[in-house]
């Protein structure tokens, strides 16, 4: 009796037991993994890194600095340091000054799974896609999807070019836009305040065929415009203020190269698609990766497309085609959320610059570009600009050097000057990190009310 | 006693039923693959697409061409088709024109697990590396210690710069080294036979800062040669010959850029390690991997390094950082191989060049550049070229366009002219996939031996 009973307990455990077995069996046989092979090695590293902890203030890469053994350390946010970036540097300087777009870094940390990529070593090593072009079809496929389903631009029966970044696409369309032979260099012009790549980067390739002019108001009235050949390139949204452009030129003898890399639900309302003979776009201030250096151009006119595919070629042999290849995998997240990185994007900015105005509002030594609704067929409602830049000015009179001012208050921006106005302006910048901006707005509270302070007395 | 049988064999199924449970658990919980999340979705997407099965003859890319669904189709080589690449094209034509250096993508293939690479979809967004350089410094030390392990560039105290493929970082040193503000452009030479890019390039990039002006050795012997800025890019090996070149200028006024694109075991013996002021190398011909456009310069001056610096933020705001990581995981897997790399390509190389000798020692119509055995370091022995590229050249009176005799027999070729030469010549690409290398000998095969049976009749 007692035995049977021992024995039958031995049963219920051996059957428990077996099932626990087939369990494992079904868990590792069926469960996906178990098909892994040549990627297991890489997916692990990936994973090993990307767990560093970093506090929240930072973030360790595969390819990160290396101080001791091999494992990459923590690359810190500003103002904050130590192996985990856990330590706050007290009075350390507010950085507003580039347009790194790590603002939208939260958005692909929230989408982990579906924004991994694995590459092969093998992984497209030719020049070219099937011994055809420098480009990637089907990354030009997505791109026209994005814009349809945005309503930004249109790209149907246009021209589609790739290139590092939009900086590169810049220069690429206005070597194509220009004379062939010719005895006056094209005039390149750019209204103010102006982007200063735009300005420097012309100057530096100038030569028989253009020659940056300056601002474009300049030479609005002059006659010799109907006769000589004019490129206007319009940042719209502009870069520094985020207003929506338009072309000052217009004629048989004037190019028009659009600068669309604000032209995103993220910044601005989008009043209608733009349809303009060269569009220019980025990746970077798109999904916010500005390191992955790809920008593209929407083309009309397929002489300008062709001109632009022999620029890249003498340039740099077309784009990496790692570049094209992420800008793929991270376009088809975009499809995939819907209107997630917009909503996530326009939401992230809305409330920096909310909390910008009110701190700015709080005294009237400075004050902020023009902010007028207007109507989004994306979000189909009235709404302000969410801008990547404040266009700051220091409205009293001995503030000439707005700048300095800010300076002295431990903010670095970007000098008025450079986008071709005087230094009563200051740019800031409101797409990098949020401890980026959570020290910028400390620092002008507190500059802002120490200065209420001092009228008090 | 029977019971106590059954019991104690029922203990015995307990115990090893419980031992595989252990098993089971070790397995999951220590064997690795449990630590996957977020990177398995992406590595299965890899995997499956890397398993479509193209007969040898072609590979299918995760951003390949999708022409129904959404699975990617074969990626076939020159004269394969059909959905698995299986189909012989007969009378095709045998494709040696480019040089891109698919002869690699077997060892790539053959290293699968360490030269995977797995990118999360938030890695290095900045522009920046630790808001620092556009340029990776971990990738900076994986490229001084390729170069020390292949003694083949002197890199110490040197300073490393990276560009879009060899294309853009050559453009960035003629930049560098003209003349700030002079009336007179800086002088571009180049010697017959040249790398058809370097007239190319230059001519369309040039401006007050420099000029083409051809052959070197037209202005050998011009006494104006002193007092004149002069710029020699001097590519050695060269393209298309493969011979081991140096410079023709020297002096106060000369700068010289060192191609060294073919500079490795690869292609040539190493005689001794290269020191001259800018030496240029690239990805592409050293693993292969074209596509990715990542070369690099090492500069003596810093100067010159700053203002190739300078040049790369205003033509491109710096270089891919997706192709930077490429290159540092497929450099490290280099260095982890030891010779592997280099054995693996110079063999191939070798075996290549043996055949093509053959081939055209059949008959006394073709001629190949010469091949004088020279000492290698790298390999501890006297040995020849296994070059890149044939320099073929037509001896018969009639055959003045080579070009044109080899594509009368189904060979593409690259004419003569645009190397600076005559069109005796054609180069003939010997580093594309080994389809393209068997088909071009058939098709040589073929062409000399019905030629003999000429000469028979």
């Amino acid at each position: 009796m007692m035995k049977s009973i021992v024995s039958s307990k031995y049963l219920a455990c051996l059957v428990g037991s077996i099932i626990l077995n087939l369990l494992f069996i079904i868990n590792i046989y069926v469960g996906g993994q178990w098909k892994l092979s040549w990627s297991s090695r890489a997916a692990i590293e990936a994973e090993t890194v990307a767990a560093i902890y970093c506090s929240g203030h930072g973030r360790a890469y595969l390819d990160g600095l290396v101080v001791v053994g091999n494992k990459p350390v923590c690359d810190c946010n500003t103002c904050f340091t130590g192996p985990g970036c856990s330590k706050f540097i007290p009075h350390c300087t507010a950085n507003a000054d580039g347009g790194d777009p790590l603002f939208l870094e939260p958005f692909w940390m929230q989408h982990l799974a579906s924004s991994a990529l694995v590459v092969a070593g093998w992984h497209q090593m030719s020049y070219t896609y099937s011994g055809k072009s420098f480009f990637s079809e089907e990354l030009a496929k997505v791109v026209r999807k994005v814009h349809a389903s945005v309503r930004n631009a249109v790209t149907q029966n246009r021209f589609i070019i790739f290139g590092a970044g939009s900086t590169q696409v810049l220069s690429a369309a206005v070597f194509a836009l220009s004379p062939e032979n010719t005895s006056s260099p094209a005039k390149v012009v750019t209204s103010v305040p102006y982007y200063p790549v735009d300005k420097q980067q012309t100057q530096y390739f100038s030569s028989q065929k253009f020659k940056y002019e300056g601002d474009a108001y300049r030479w609005k009235n002059r006659s010799d415009c109907s006769i000589t050949n004019m490129i206007e390139i319009v940042t719209s949204p502009n870069n520094p203020d985020g207003q929506l452009k338009k072309a000052i030129f217009h004629g048989p003898n004037v190019k028009t190269i659009y600068d669309h890399a604000y032209y995103w639900p993220h910044f601005t309302p989008i009043p209608a698609p733009s349809d303009e003979d060269v569009m220019v776009f980025t990746l970077s201030k798109l999904t916010g990766h500005a390191g992955t250096r790809l920008g593209w151009a929407v083309i009309k006119d397929e002489t300008v497309f062709n001109r632009m595919m022999i620029h890249m070629q003498m340039n740099s042999m077309g784009v990496s085609k790692d570049a094209q290849l992420r800008a793929f995998k991270l376009l088809n997240v975009v499809l995939e959320e819907g209107t997630g990185i917009f909503d996530f994007a326009y939401q992230t900015l809305k409330s920096r610059w909310e909390r910008l105005v009110q701190t700015v509002s709080l005294s009237n030594r400075f004050s902020l570009q023009e902010n007028n609704p207007q109507y989004c067929t994306f979000y189909n409602k009235v709404r302000q600009l969410s801008p990547a830049y404040a266009w700051l000015k220091c409205e009293r009179e001995e503030d000439k050097d707005c700048y300095a001012v800010l300076e002295a208050a431990n903010i670095i921006g970007r000098q008025g000057n450079l986008f071709g106005v005087e230094d009563g302006y200051v740019r800031l910048s409101l797409v990098r990190t949020q401890d980026d901006f959570d020290i910028l707005i400390e620092r002008l509270h507190k500059l802002i009310t120490e200065e209420d302070g001092d009228k008090t007395m």
